[in-house]
């Protein structure tokens, strides 16, 4: 059975017949920037995977303050999670990048986790991953200044596997947004990208961030961090 | 089968057979305050239940600055997360107030876990309940100042069916984890809390807060968040 979720957990080993149900109930769409999915609170019945493209997921209050949970990038589904809460979704989600979006069917989905436990576990494994990361999260928030917080997200940005070279950095999505999704004003995000030049000599030209050698950031950033580079995930 | 554990989830509709083996291979521990059950990296080879006392999750950075990611009270369970990763435990596990502590081996649950569908359903249940408290954390660093979120953390101790009577509120711990606990300088939280005693009115007593009604901190701290009081977890 032909199907992009073959590619990702949790379907890497799924049955066909469960692929077949989901691509039956499959519906692509082309997204402009700035197309809302859905929104917290609305009713779940579908998940999403992104072919191509970046969404936002965030959480706004009353009065229109907006928290970034997460930025996610192609290769990656949202929104199935909501199969185990009250039947709402928890969060908002935005394409912020011109995206191609596919969507299934939650139901099917759930049906398939209620009988098949390679499925389940497959399932735990992608729901264990997204809470280390959620505490790596948590865990910058707490230690690092805004300038390291700057510096590890370029470093998951950068290739790694010669820290020694030049390397050259493209921002994925608008520094707005990258500040928002680091929890920073965009003030803080352009005073620490300032500092971050003066600390490790990195060079900003617009949305390209070059730099003689890894080896600055990392020790500057992964310092303040438990894990050390490269991140395990 | 008696067991601790049938009082919580996953575990409130497991066979008896499951607990009848955790339970075999169960061992209590009276634990002082400070007294360390694991640290990150540590291999992963049980899980544990408190049942008086609270313990601290949190991570280190070789500088040793820390990030507490939980405080969590008696009740509850932790390193059960570790079956779904390399083996090792991603946190580190300190008791912050004396403790009767439970641990169960964790191959018991796994095998279990492997085979009951049923089970595996509620720990994903369990699981995406965390996941969307650890979202909440995410989003009041993102958007609630340091006064908002004390505000928000004395609402979750508060009893809240009168919001319109006079309350006292213990701290559970002393105010160094608390402010921990927040991401926050125990400067930044003695600053934080004086203008929380400005802006809505509460009195502190050493680890007594009291306030007229819950209505100013309601008010103050919700406003910043993108769910209503009382929050649903």
């Amino acid at each position: 059975m032909h199907s992009v979720l073959r590619t990702i957990k949790p379907f890497e080993a799924c049955s066909d017949d469960l692929l077949s149900l989901l691509e039956e109930g499959a519906h692509e769409q082309n997204c402009p920037k700035g197309k809302v999915l859905f929104i917290l609170g609305d009713e779940a019945k579908r998940f999403y995977f992104i072919k191509s493209g970046w969404v936002k997921i965030f959480r706004e209050t009353l009065d229109g303050a907006q928290a970034v949970l997460d930025v996610i990038p192609h290769g990656h589904i949202f929104g199935e999670d909501a199969l185990f809460g009250d039947g709402e979704y928890d969060y908002s989600a935005e394409v912020v990048e011109h995206a191609d979006i596919i969507s299934y069917p939650l139901f099917v989905l759930k049906e398939e986790l209620s009988k098949d436990n390679d499925l389940a576990l497959a399932m735990m494994s992608v729901m264990a991953r997204h809470r280390r990361q959620q505490d790596k999260e948590i865990e910058h928030r707490s230690i690092q200044n805004a300038s390291q917080r700057i510096g590890c997200f370029l470093l998951r940005l950068a290739k790694h596997d010669k820290p020694d070279e030049p390397v050259t950095i493209h921002l994925p999505y608008d520094k707005t947004l990258v500040a928002a999704r680091l929890g920073m004003q965009p003030e803080t995000f352009s005073r620490a990208l300032s500092r971050l030049k003066d600390k490790v000599g990195v060079r900003v030209k617009g949305a390209t961030i070059e730099v003689d050698n890894l080896n600055g950031l990392i020790e500057y950033s992964c310092s303040a961090c438990s894990a050390k580079f490269p991140c395990k995930e």
